[in-house]
């Protein structure tokens, strides 16, 4: 449990709001179980678990009660689990009845309780985990709560005594669906663990928690151990959120909200799915056996944060869209030569980029496919980058990998940078078969390799190729030289021929000489900002490194290594540059430095990226 | 309406999900009134609309038929616009009641309806509109549906005859709640208002946009109109939840899990709250009154998309915080000198700054807050920036308005730049005071301002100072020039002495000049990528701007104004700078550049920028 920090407000809403309703009065603590009638009225504490685990409590939250009806839906729960839905809902329906809890509410011609939260209904699900033993039962039932707290559980005997020998009304309700074959066999075993599960002890911590375990979809946010299967758990919420309350769950839907359970002891559990679970204890009930502070706290809640059910405002389509771009406007890390750069601005409309962002479920993603569609016929490359996107939903998935499918049968492709990050897209995208010579969707995991192989397609060469060279005089640097200067260059280069891997220099070494690259590729890493070599640019034919340090005068702080075997280039010896020359190198350096800042000032981000000039 | 897209992967699955249900045979059309009899069986429309305003449909859409009890809901949100909660509530409940929608289902004591989508509770609801003035409720109502379907609204004459002749169970409901004086007055108006608001003809794509205007919190997505207030949404919504498909309402939500309505003349409408509206008309209905078809195409497409309520993924605590990083690592736009970098670098701890991104809820801002209150004693100022922001509930801005008082009572300062797009911020911070000398949450629009803010606190300097002179000798550009080079400088050097708004040159001025900052500052502007001036760049005392074309030879591309009166530089002409000083310029400048495309590549996004070197 992290330590809660000063100042939270959560701490402090929570602090006033158990000021403001521990006066109230109203209310009667049950006695239809005598031991519960020994409950003091003051008891009430209020507490919130998150789903990244922080613990709020104010109040009476350490004082243990019996769970009582609060344990049905986990029991519940567990009974989809070990049973599966369809054996669970042949015994035990899932409509409201509008009636009180201990009502008959079964069935006329089946004898079928009407759900899983009144009484009888709970008995029935009770006797299918009893079966023929209903110790093994009970030591699974204290195994499942215990997942949900992450302590060990105990039954309160004397309550549990209690109730087992008043307990008339129940042992009514289980022999009339023993009548019915409802429950099958004898109905004592199944109704003596519905009153053990009843008089679990738990304290309103505890309570948090289990709910925050239903909010983080069925993983306990403490121990990382799971109570219960995602699919399962939203059926557990569907029941709540018709059933949970007793005949106030309408009542409870309108006005607060949030799937919730209530218990006659005086506990109510509410879960906001995905951030946090919710509880309260404080044993005055009303008249329809839910905690009077309860109900009060968690309205007031849900009213002061918007915590409805249907306020919460959701992703809008729109706000997905973080920019659209193409092929003219942005570049990868991959350097090119001022010649391919001409190209890339006049062909760059056939790639086109959305950056997106948020999460992306069937409304936002459907906007954005409609988008994309209407554009169809001017992009041959379409890159969708999800590397900002915070979350895709199984909709999402099957709509970006039929957008695929759609993309691939007009012959343009479709890339997914970031979506490998997406287990319902990974999913989805299975299914889509690569073509050869095209890429699957999920090829690259970052935008900048997408962004390099799309302008690779422009520009309609091969991504490797390491056998054509280019001249020294040739090279982007000459361009820019005067004839002397470019005499003087070629007659002071060396000629460098490596193999793959080879590196040419390493950070601290003294920078001596620039490159002129002729042939393959030469990759610059950085290492100075992160532990693993970073990818910062990879250079080509035609484009020059390590001229940094001539105007800086430091030595090196990259990695370059070659790419290929056969890759070559020319070295520059520093001190064999005459000034006039090193005048128009560092003209040169500056002009491709400041036009390097001006790019990244673009739509895109700037990638790591030491740049073709590092030293 | 927007054209449909080829290809759209919405239509291909409606229309395969057309054909595969299309054939199914079971149920029967409505008999109960004679003129609903005559509906076609065979008659099948899917139809979506999203919150967008697109709209996907497949079958006989266009086939119109009575709105029945589709209107419940509708006519329901009326009430409570009108009347208020309070006093519909008074009247009707909204409690599940377990039974058929003709069940009679009143309160024994006070027999009031149990909920407004039974007839009793709906034709409670019609006898409030209609009021004194039959006529006028009729008006109001075709009004309201005309508001959601953005069309004219006519009524099936020969149905509400066929129904007002043989309304016999209805009538009786009626005067039964007359004899509680949950009707007051003669129930006749009341109950025909009901037939004909049941009466009133809509097809499938009317359904479909009434429900994405729900979806999209009560304004109507294709003509912008509102049609209820977004609190009463979340009523109807609830409503919907747990009473809305009659007795299968418990069934509905714990397999469909979406806010619902269906009526007796084969129509169903199903909400998915801030993304779509789908309708589904088949007349064939279960023994529940619910149309056959129309229950299986809602099952199917909530499990092939998995939208239960329960089942779609929310944001993640996180998944908010996209960086968290300080001022050692970020920088402002504004140019710094060398010595200010220096101190920055080595006090930059003290400012934090977290770039949030998706969507903030109360889960996931506590859980920011939560990791902020941890730091608290190790920064001065902290920035979260929300420009990625996609969304903002009132939770959240309750949180983090609080958080801004427990900053100020703790002596630190919370910006929060980005947040005046998040109206429930602003309106939850417009009770955080501004104090002297610390600007509110909300006073810098933009990451680069605040950020540029909390660098001046570090320096301990006010933003303005005109007054100080920095000598040419003291300025950085210096620094990196030997002995000979900078008495050369200061040979050549003319001072310019300027008054606030002076413009020191324009785009498209040749470069003649490069200047050095003596005193007050300087902005440069760049108009190239953007219609409106933009702000890229401050600079003060000791910094130099101008010299980039020394290196390309271009002409200005930027405009730079002074800031100050009493504003002042040095400006030294290209013409008069000797071969052996250009070299250590140009060397400095490339220096310079190379130093800020490190910077950029840092956490943050650069800003757009032409930099301190620009022309």
């Amino acid at each position: 449990m992290s330590p809660l920090p000063g100042g939270s407000p959560i701490q402090t809403y929570l602090d006033a709001l158990h000021r403001r309703l521990a006066p109230l009065r109203e209310g009667l603590v049950a006695a239809y179980i005598p031991e519960l009638a020994h409950a003091d009225p003051a008891w009430f504490g209020i507490a919130i678990a998150t789903v990244d685990g922080h613990l709020y409590s104010v109040g009476d939250t350490a004082q243990c009660a019996t769970i009582q009806s609060i344990s049905k839906p986990f029991v519940y729960g567990m009974a989809l689990a070990e049973q599966g839905v369809e054996r669970v809902l042949a015994k035990v329906g899932v409509e409201p009845t509008g009636e009180a809890f201990n009502s008959i509410s079964l069935e006329p011609d089946t004898g079928r309780p009407l759900n899983p939260m009144i009484n009888a209904g709970a008995i029935a699900v009770s006797a299918m985990i009893a079966g023929t033993d209903a110790a093994d039962g009970e030591r699974r039932i204290m195994a499942m709560f215990e997942r949900y707290t992450g302590r060990t559980m105990a039954v309160d005997e004397r309550v549990y005594a209690s109730e087992a020998r008043t307990g008339h009304r129940n042992r009514a309700l289980a022999h009339l669906m023993r009548n019915f074959d409802i429950i099958t066999g004898d109905p004592e075993p199944g109704l003596d663990l519905y009153f053990r599960q009843c008089s679990v002890l738990v304290d309103c911590r505890d309570l948090a928690i289990m709910g925050a375990t239903l909010a983080n979809d069925g993983v306990n946010p403490l121990t990382g151990a799971r109570a219960l299967a995602a699919p399962d758990v939203a059926r557990v919420l569907a029941v709540m959120t018709s059933c949970g309350m007793y005949d106030f769950s309408g009542g409870w839907i309108y006005r607060v909200g949030m799937p919730a359970k209530s218990g006659v002891a005086g506990g109510i559990i509410a879960v906001l799915p995905g951030q946090m679970g919710i509880a309260v204890f404080s044993p005055p009930l009303d008249s329809r056996g839910n905690s009077v502070r309860g109900i009060r706290v968690c309205e007031e809640i849900s009213a002061d944060f918007a915590l409805h059910l249907f306020h919460t405002p959701r992703a809008t389509a729109a706000s997905i869209i973080r920019s659209r771009s193409d092929g003219t406007e942005l570049r990868s890390s991959r350097r090119r030569r001022r010649s391919e750069r001409t190209r890339l601005r006049a062909r760059g409309a056939r790639v086109r980029l959305y950056e997106l962002q948020g999460e992306l479920n069937l409304g936002a993603t459907e906007s954005l496919v409609h988008d994309v569609l209407r554009e169809r016929a001017a992009f041959e490359i379409l890159i969708l980058d999800l590397t900002r996107v915070v979350g895709l939903d199984q909709a999402a998935a099957r709509l970006l990998s039929e957008l695929a499918h759609d993309l691939q049968s007009h012959e343009r492709t479709l890339l997914l940078p970031g979506g490998h990050h997406q287990p319902p897209l990974v999913h989805a995208l299975a299914e889509v078969s690569s073509e050869t010579g095209s890429p699957g969707p999920l090829r690259f995991t970052e935008r900048d390799q997408a962004l390099e192989w799309a302008e690779d397609q422009l520009l309609g060469r091969a991504l490797q190729d390491p056998v054509t060279e280019t001249p020294l005089i040739e090279n982007d640097l000459c361009e820019t030289l005067d004839a002397n200067a470019r005499d003087q260059l070629i007659t002071i280069a060396e000629r460098l021929d490596c193999v793959a891997g080879q590196v040419v220099y390493h950070p601290g070494d003294p920078a001596d000489a620039l490159f002129l690259i002729a042939r393959g590729q030469f990759q610059i890493q950085s290492t100075a900002s992160a532990r693993i070599p970073l990818r910062c640019a990879t250079l080509g034919p035609g484009l020059v490194f390590g001229d940094l340090p001539l105007a800086t005068g430091r030595s090196r702080d990259h990695t370059v290594i070659a790419l290929n075997d056969r890759a070559a280039c020319w070295r520059i010896p520093y001190r064999a540059i005459a000034p006039e020359l090193k005048v128009q190198l560092l003209a040169s350096l500056a002009t491709r430095l400041a036009e390097r800042l001006t790019e990244g000032s673009g739509a895109g981000e700037p990638t790591p990226d030491g740049g073709d000039f590092e030293g």
